[in-house]
Parts: C-alpha cells; structure tokens; sequence
C-alpha cells in the first residue's frame, strides 16, 4: 500500500516551515535578547483602549458581535480601512475593502484565488519570506528581481515582465522586509507606468508604512488608477494595534477578482471573527492614530537609532547596513567570509538572535546578510544585545560603514 | 492583452458562490421568518460570560493576548480543545489538536495540505455545500456516496473506494448537515472497519454533537486507534458558545500531516486570534458546558417539535421527513411534481425561507428535497413561519407522513 504521506498535496510537501520558525522557539526564552521576530513592542499597546473596545461591543452588540457575519467583513471594519487608505492618499471606497484575518491570510487568499501551478511571480530580491511560502504552497515559480537603494529597479521589472510573462509582482514598497529600503515617489511612479503598460497584477503589501519617522506619507503605487483592474493593496492592524486581533484588509478594485476571492474566503475560512472586527473598528472610529502612534514612533525611532549606533561601533571593517526611516527592520552585510547562517547559532549561545539573509532570497542569497528588529527590545536591552553579539563577532569598537 | 480575468485561479473560477449565499441576503430581512440559516439562537447565547472572559484576558495576560502567537495555537485553547475531545471520547491529546479560525478554516487547510487537483474524495449525497466548495477550490474530483436511514452505507463506501481509488472520504456522522440523520455505534464500527483496510484519509466533520437531545454521546469515528494515520477530526466552538468568535479545531495523530497542515496554516493565516483563543479558553476552563448547554438543548428541542408538529399538518400528502435527536437541522421531501428551487421565491415573497435541497448533491440532485434550520427561530414565530409556508404550498392541514 503507497504510504500515506505520499498522498499529500506536492506543492505544500515542497514547501519547508519557516526557516525562522525555529529560530522563534529559541527566542522564546527569555534570557535571549532577540532581534529576531518582527514583533511588535507589547509594552506599548494600548492594552486598556483596546480593552474597552471589546467591553463596549459586547455592551452594546453582543450578540451580533457573537453571531456569523459577513465574509467580506463588518460594514464598519470596511469603513474604517477605507478611512485608512484614504489617509494614505488612496482613493478607496468601503465596497472595495474585503476584511481579512491578517494581512497573511490575505496574500493566502490573493494566492489562492489568482494562481495556478506554473504561473510566474516576480518578487524582490530579497522580500518578506512568509509572502513566498504563500506563493508556494500555490505552486507558482518564483523569479528574483534586481533592485538598488531605491528599491526595484523598473527597468528590471519591464525586462522581467518581457522575459516571464508572469501572472503578478508581488512588492512591499515602503520600509521592506527586510531591507527597510522606501521607494521614493518617483520611482513608484516609474513602476505603475511599466505595470500600466503590462497585463501584470500588483500585489502590494503595505503592513509597515504607519512606522515612519518623518511626516512623509509615501503614497502606494496601487493608487494609480490605471492600475484599478490589477492591483490588490494589503493592509493590517498588525503593526499599528495589535498582531494578535488578526485584522487586515484587501483593497481590490477589480470587482470580478474580489468576488473570487470572496469566494476563496468563503470556502476556506467563512468569515473574520466579528468580535475581533467590531472591536477593532470602534478602536478606530473613537481614536486618533496620529495620537496613538506618536509614542510608538518615536520609540521605535529611538530603539532604531540605538541599534544603528551601537551596531555601527561593533560589525567588522567593511560592514555595511541601512537607517531605515521606519518599519521594523536594519540590515547589514557583513565583510567576505562571514556566513550568517553558520554565525546565528554561536550567537544564539551567547544569548542574542538576528535572521540570516538567505532565505529571504528566491535567487543568489547573501550568505554575509543578516536582518535586525529594532522594535522588540528597549534601548539599554538593545545595547547589551549588540555587546552579545560583538563577542561572537570578535569585534569591540571597530568602526563599520553605514551605507 | 488577454483579458485579466482569464488569468484568475481556474478551480477557483469554477466554484460558484454559495447557493445560499443570496437566500441568507434575503434573510437579513427582518420581516422574513427565515429557516435557511444555520445561525444559532443569538438570544442565547451567553454575551455577559463571554464578555467576562475577554476582560478577564486584558486585565491578566493583555500583551500576550495582542501578540503574535503560535499557529498551532495557544497552549491553553489547545488544552481545551483535548478535554472537549476526551469528554466525547477521542483519546486526543493536546499535542495531537491544532486550533483552527473555525470548522471551515479547517476544512479549507485540510484540503489544502492534502489534496493535488483531480483527487477523488468520497462525500455523502447530499452533504454540507460549503465542505463542497473547500474542496471544489483544490480542484478534486467529488463522487457520491450512497446512504439510507442510518447513514452512510459501508458496502457503498467499500466499493467506492474499490471504484474510484480516492484520497479521502468526507463525512458528518452525527446530527448530518443537511439530513439530520445520526449514524448508530454498529454503523460506524463498520465504515471504520473498511477505512482500516484501505489508505484513505478520512475527514470528519463534527460540528453539532453537542446539541444533542438525548444523553446518548456517539462517539467519533475517528476515535478508533486503527485510523490513527488517516483520520482528521474538526471540531467548532460556533454551535456551542459563538460562530462569531471563529475558534474551532483539527484532530490529527499523524505527526507529518499535521506538520503539513501547519505549515499552510503559516503560509495561508499565520495564525489564529490570540485574543479570541485565551479569551475561548477561559471561558471553557470556568464554566461546566454541560450547564450551560442544558437550556439550549432544551430550547433547540423544544423548536424542532414545534416545527415538526406544524410542517407536519401543512406539509403536502406524500410528504416525508425526520425529527432528528439533536443538531439543527430538519429534512424533507415534497411528493412528485414538485420543485423547492421554485418555490423558494414564492415563499420568500410570503415571508418565509427554507434552504432547496438539489445545491447540497453531487449527484442526483433532489428536487423535492429542501432543509429547514430549526435553531434560529422562537416556538412562535416557528409556527407564523410555517403558516406562511403553508399559504405558498395550498396547504392548511392536510397530513403528512413522517419518515
């Protein structure tokens, strides 16, 4: 008889776990200082706000907030993420906000919806690993795209585009994971001129752009009109509330494709909890996020700032890494001869974690790149993280370039 | 160009939307006594305990709760999920329990990890339409098996399996979505013994045990120890405290396949509300659940009366159908000639909903069958409903046959 496991689906058996999954179990103990996981600061939740949030749906609409709703979502979460993309320079209506439970179920849904087997997806080169898994477990073939500080580099897309005729790129333009590099406006607007001229979607992952440090607000590419009929915008609560409440949001222009993925959503996941999306709407509707996020930012610019000066002072001659102006995440490149693949686990016994680059790569992965969360860890724990990982380094003071 | 819609999910393009889906957009209405939903009572369900339970969460563990969390769940609802099991008989353990966003995640991410297009899986005709269409999206070939008053018939599942070679066999043993009918022990020792001598997965689905009407617990097929690396058992907290909180859970022994469904759980969700899962298993921890499921039972039986009594005064001569011993649901068959697709609109136009029978087929849809949901309506309204119904078929008091 053909063993069982045989059996099961082969796009998901070629599918490995998260190589950073283990490194989340490592980090779990709590005498390593982690800048591993992108998780938000729990010390800085509003803990009571969103507390209150709950308290007042099930005072005022429990049983509905108990009850099956809508797989598109509660018309007050549809509102309250199109007011979200609007201030994002968006021009975004509630009937073309799909609510998700997290912006991972959305690209598994925009994954599932739109991809067959064989289909194409350019993604950057290195981008944010869990999007390629969703891709993945799809079995699409993934094609690496050049990019330079600014970003992907259009022409690169235009050529890719010319070569693979694939079905989507898939971009995080504003403080990408993991480089922390934003596309300037120009740029965004190079690349919706060569998508426009294509049949290609955009899928735009957009969990980050509420951690910026500056007033700039860096307008997504899919608010291009002439990229209504294939661009699907990802956002999340994630990142400016709460991880854990799993709310996100589609915004799909295109009415044929939301409705297939209202149909996907339907089939493998009915609906997002109302509970969690009543609550998480009238957080919104009865706070300013400018006010909220004022702290926040300015912590985790500070945290940000911290790690850059500290790391600065400790990665070895020829090192180079970013200062991101938001998001979650430095990274570095370490001089010819370092594998930080190899490093991460003396690092994990001295007590402090980063990520390896490699995996975030589909194509030539840096073996010398590594990714750093500024926000997890407080400025005095940040400091004492880097002295760890100056003693695996072998380095005390040694100036790196900052690039 | 091609077209951008052709370049969708092509198994995705061919599912449809629910066929209920509009039925239940009418039934919003509030002037329409409806009986197509399978929405539990909301007027009993236990707003003030839930809501003590998420305030208990934010006041003791309010970080964590906003967190990331784990995908296999938390410990605690994991833990939770195993008593609930072992309660119903399943040696489960916790390691053994993934926490799924509800019964229809589960149901999408079993398929998902299992199953390569063209698959064959075994399914009851008729059975639950949204299993149908998690299925459907994974491209899989569905073939019909034949039941009668007992359910499934295990000669009928042997020979299938014989014919067709399947990769897994779908079933609802206890209080069946739409039939209503319960398989007895003897019938499911017998499907578990032809299970034992194949290798095909089995998926069952049991959502609706808990409202029972008898103290008779039917324990799961799944239970069996001969089925331990094949067999996948989903369970749901939407028919016992809240659909809206969307906490369910899979049952699954073999290690690799679990380890499957995990890693598309990750690629396709990340995870599961953290807030909704402690705040669930709380709420299961501090309360006897056969306390609180005492008055529901006695509610829900108490309507399934009333709606059998009085659908069986006005249903047509030749008429026929069950009065099951818990769950939520009551099937019938009209006599010859006539059509339920049909006169779902007329009712509507009086009034009054039912969900026709033909879209829960495979094959050989039944025309004169159609399913009344007997949960969400009061004795009273349970009797208006059914006067309406009656005006629509001509009827008043004619006799009809039960089954």
């Amino acid at each position: 008889m053909t063993p069982l496991r045989h059996t099961l689906n082969h796009h998901v058996m070629a599918v490995g776990e998260s190589p950073i999954r283990r490194l989340f179990e490592i980090a779990a103990d709590p005498s390593i200082i982690s800048f591993a996981g992108g998780h938000p600061a729990p010390e800085l939740f509003d803990v009571d706000g969103l507390a209150a949030a709950y308290a007042h749906v099930f005072a005022t609409d429990g049983p509905r907030a108990m009850q099956y709703g809508s797989t598109d979502g509660e018309p007050e979460m549809r509102e309250a993420a199109a007011r979200r993309l609007q201030e994002a320079n968006v021009p975004a209506s509630a009937a073309e906000v799909m609510v998700t439970s997290g912006s991972q179920q959305g690209l598994g849904l925009v994954a599932q919806a739109l991809f067959n087997p064989g289909d194409v997806v350019l993604v950057e080169n290195p981008t944010y690993m869990s999007a390629l898994q969703a891709f993945a477990v799809q079995g699409v073939e993934l094609k690496a795209l050049d990019g330079d500080e600014a970003g992907l580099v259009p022409e690169a897309l235009a050529a890719a585009i010319e070569m693979w005729n694939p079905k989507a790129v898939y971009l995080i333009p504003t403080f990408q994971n993991p480089t922390g590099i934003s596309m300037p406006a120009s740029r965004r607007q190079q690349i919706a001129d060569v998508l426009a001229d294509s049949d290609v979607w955009l899928i735009e992952d957009d969990p980050y752009a509420e951690l910026r440090f500056t007033d700039d607000v860096l307008t997504p590419i899919s608010a291009d009109p002439r990229l209504d009929d294939r661009s699907l915008l990802l956002g999340s609560l994630s990142k400016v509330l709460s991880p854990g409440v799993r709310v996100g949001w589609i915004r799909c222009p295109d009415e044929e494709a939301r409705e297939r993925i209202g149909v996907t959503k339907q089939a493998t996941a009915l609906q997002t909890s109302t509970v969690d999306q009543l609550a998480a709407a009238h957080y919104l509707a009865t706070h300013n996020m400018e006010e909220v996020l004022a702290p926040v930012r300015a912590e985790y610019q500070a945290r940000m700032l911290t790690l850059v000066e500290e790391l600065s002072q400790v990665l070895p001659a020829g090192s180079v890494m970013n200062q991101p102006a938001g998001g979650m995440f430095v990274w570095a490149r370490l001089p010819v001869g370092f594998d930080t693949q190899a490093l991460v686990f003396e690092a994990a016994q001295a007590g402090v974690l980063y990520v390896p680059g490699p995996p975030f790569y589909v194509a030539d992965p840096d073996p010398r790149t590594l990714r750093f969360s500024f926000v997890s860890n407080g400025v005095e724990r940040t400091r004492e993280g880097v002295r760890r990982l100056a003693a695996v380094l072998g380095t005390e003071s040694t100036l790196a370039q900052s690039a």
